[in-house]
């Protein structure tokens, strides 16, 4: 691994050299604890109205998995489970931390990764038209990433069709945003944070790949949409005892708009590295507009480029071709996106 | 609470300066994920060394609460039930976090805060001899804190006694060691990390109240006592996707026996304290030698004291009297103990 | 075993005949399954009536430990657990069913095999009054047995005492009937159906040990209380498939009044018992006047009586003497008392 | 529904009626409870005897739901989940059961209700490949159905080399037998009860829709594969109180092979229905040999039918046509079948 460029996640770094800063600065600062505390309630304020939510609940947990677990337990009745795409993270990548929470995660075939509300509204139909109904998991909320597993992006219009479809149904929705900060960033993006705190029953702002140590904050627009939220998160092990941690931080992110834009740096990168790829005519894989390069390429090649450049595997879409996964960050520096150029 | 004198916890401040240090020296660098990274590894292997346990498993989880949950749930069949004292952290105040994985925690009454040998095996005996034993939850697990949460210390020969009847029973023996760096600093301690590695099937040593920002590391003394402990884990939401800044505070921790030497401080202001509540005619509350100090004192006594000193609130043992928590920590300084023994 | 008087308990022969011709006559009657079906239909409505509850939602379930699992996950939110008497069936003799579902049994003291409305109120006030109580099981619902497990009873007062608390504090009150006929049939009781549809969020009617082959009714006197409590049943595994077999035996037992007089046989059985033990000599061991019989005796006289008669074992007091228990049934012959009390 | 002909299902009646007499002959003796009694030894003993496997574990729950999520959880460790066809029970049908249990159902699509070796060993092979697999829910067990939820049929050798994978693979194999009286009564089959005990972990001998009023008999050919089972069914609300109950049954059942015999009324209806189904130029579903029986029309001719005859809605293949089931049981009489086809 040592001595290779290494461009296989958005989370092998620390954080931000702002957000290291204030937890340095305060390090000794006696704080109150479980996210009771100034700079908690400073990240809170600072994050509701980036939002424009007033009335919202913000909560800081500290990892996606549990974020998505905590959340979606609270929000679901136990008969309840809850509609993902089929590459959504609750569906694959998280060791079935939904169902340990006694929840079947009704999996969709999904479009680039995302869902429609079409097809959101044909899963309800067809369970409210199934004559054994009450033997069946009844659709309880819905999962969406933005921006999805393969780095594609919902449109705006697209969020409100969801929404709408959710409203009309009695689903809460819910949107997972590990990397939303690099949707932030994105050109292409519509979708601000005052849409989704107007869209959603409840987010998340990803913190982890978007420029701390650790920490996602939870938005639940509506205040006490769900009563004793603390509590669900305690019993989940995901209370963070120095809860002062995940707000120092998040009031980094939120102060003079570090946040809106911390991702900027990684879609240029990205941008520099599609333009590269489809110049040099590797063939890319997913139509993604954000941090996550997916290119496809014959099995000798990626040895050749493996020798040097650490990527992440994505899949073998046949038997001679292998898709690669390769992401920026906040921390990419223009250097390493013009030695990979170099080497591709 | 501004201007008062703050003892309230040992978790209101942020890292030791060499933990911290070792984050901001290695905030740039690109590391594995997940755990699998050089800082956590030679974390592991320090660890391994001052336990003296070359076999053991040791793995990062994040808050005390988490890893109880986690370990407890992968130490445990379903029908099974972990024993704990009534003052017990899993009995009390986790929400019922052990309870959400499914298992029943056995209450026994304690004395000062522990478990006796004796007390174990009549538990188990009463289960055994149960004639409907098959209706009734089976003790699986012996869970104990060290030191325990009013301070006092199980001395080298009651654990021993208390492994003896865990092995002979078959039962599994878990070690709470949140604070355990104030035990180890303890003149009165006589239980060292090589001697909870003998007798323990697992045990953690608590960084989140003992200089890290975060961060518990749980030690299996014998190698894969616990088959896919990562994916229990993960499945609980306990996985750190950036698992190396846990590493590093580890690694921090125990170079040059920082570990052993960082409760020192805490013990020595809380001895001070705790002098000068008996030469004051304060009556202490529990026989803790360690970095809480309980005592009972009369209402008016606490409304004069409560408006310079913030403590914290542990009970009421009659209609006058009220029992206070005051706690130090590796971050308290001797001028606060000064301070706080002039107010007293 | 063959030989022997066997009184050891209340449900270890079949159905009480008028139940069985039931089953027998409508063997080959074709009914809609899952519980929709006229003999369920018949039965429920002749439950509201005995009820008084004109609006209830009645539901069948197979037996005990299964009703009082899935009653309780249904009242509760995941946060929430139930308070009982120590001696609570679901304390000790299932298997820890209740946790499994994940919540925690808050369990109290207990007189006489009961909660008083002041202990309940303690209880919640010591939750609300504790400074940390987000991090503490919030009491969600209360469960009591009437008979309770040693064959005591709740006078209406109390009933009304515990009730009243209960609103008071928005706790669900849970009564589990498993042997209510033998409640209703004693002299002592002034606890009507109609006083339980009153004062409860939820019931059971017992079948199993009150004349049925299994099944138990519950009642909510509150139509739609808990929405998709079927789908609940069928998630916690307890939807009858032929729902019908509950619904005739039912629907038998509230026939002619049945089920309020199926008990008398054995309370007038009980209490010639208890008068001949007390002739006898013999200590009664609680003040049960309902179908279960608790009496002391040295081990040389259980002994001797053991070789003749098959009680159940029920504790041992101190180390010379036992507790043991006789229970009469529905099924019980004045035969068989005056075999047993020429025995005693 | 008065007066139609009711051919919606096989479990709308009571019990055999030699099965029925041994409940009434025995109603009033007096046996052991919770399954310990000599009607269940009995009923074993005879089990073990049909299956040729003498040291097998023999336990009697009481539906199939139930059964299912009880031996399933037991099976499976908390990180393991289940394969299934997607058409399995456990994936649609169970209203979230195992899922409640913590365990993720791993739908494969299957092809006539089945699912093949080749695809098990690639769902495992999938597994292990995946460099992620940790953060992946681990195959565990493959359940599948004999007959399937569609009527079609495992032959011998397609049971064996899915057995071969399951032991290749570790895999723990469990089989549903809700219908399996059917398969064992079909020409086409060529899988007996030795086969099953051999080539299993653990499958359980329909009752409820063969014959009895209720219970399924779970067998684990191998003495003690999962230890402490009865606590395990406790803990899920899965222990019959009068175990005797579906002991007399089960014993009524494998008494003269009727288990192997019951089921021939109903395949030799189900084939005079599907001959008479061709002939009138309906076009079967499924290619089910067993007691269902699926054909598809149109809207119009489904209208006409469904004044006459109570079927039950399968699918709609597409905006035309309807498929309808027709379920045939050992209750079915000639009569009957003579009167449809009329009506057809």
């Amino acid at each position: 691994m040592a001595g290779k460029l290494n461009l296989s996640c958005d989370y092998m770094q620390g954080a931000h050299p702002a957000v290291l800063k204030r937890l340095t600065d305060n390090n000794l600062v006696k704080s109150g604890v479980y996210g009771e505390d100034d700079f908690s309630e400073s990240a809170r304020a600072r994050i509701r109205e980036a939002c424009q939510a007033p009335e919202a609940d913000v909560w800081f947990l500290v990892g996606g998995t549990q974020t998505n677990a905590t959340v979606l337990d609270a929000l679901l009745r136990p008969y309840e489970g809850v509609i993902s795409a089929e590459t959504g993270h609750i569906c694959i990548h998280e060791a079935g931390a939904i169902e340990h929470g006694g929840h079947k995660v009704l999996a969709l075939p999904g479009k680039d990764g995302k869902l429609s509300a079409a097809q959101i509204q044909a899963c309800v139909d067809a369970f409210r038209n199934d004559a054994n109904h009450d033997h069946v998991v009844m659709p309880g909320a819905v999962y969406l990433s933005q921006p999805t597993e393969i780095g594609t992006l919902y449109s705006l219009s697209e969020l409100e069709s969801v929404s709408r479809v959710c409203r009309g149904c009695g689903l809460r929705l819910y949107v997972d945003g590990a990397r939303l900060a690099y949707a932030l960033a994105c050109p292409e993006n519509d979708v601000r944070l005052p849409d989704l705190a107007r869209l959603c029953d409840v987010f998340y702002i990803g913190g982890t790949k978007c420029g701390t140590l650790l920490g996602e904050a939870v938005v639940f627009p509506r205040h006490d949409s769900i009563p004793h939220f603390f509590s669900i998160c305690k019993q989940h092990g995901a209370v963070l005892a120095k809860g002062f941690i995940a707000g120092q931080q998040f009031d980094a992110l939120f102060t003079d708009n570090l946040y809106g834009r911390i991702g900027r740096t990684a879609i240029e990168a990205a941008d520099r590295i599609r333009s590269a790829l489809r110049q040099k005519g590797y063939r890319l894989a997913f139509d993604s507009p954000t941090n996550q390069i997916f290119f496809t390429l014959d099995r000798k090649k990626l040895e050749e480029l493996s020798e040097k450049i650490l990527m992440s595997f994505w899949e073998n879409p046949d038997a001679e071709h292998t898709t690669m996964r390769l992401v920026t960050s906040w921390a990419t520096t223009e250097d390493e996106v013009t030695q990979l150029i170099a080497l591709l």
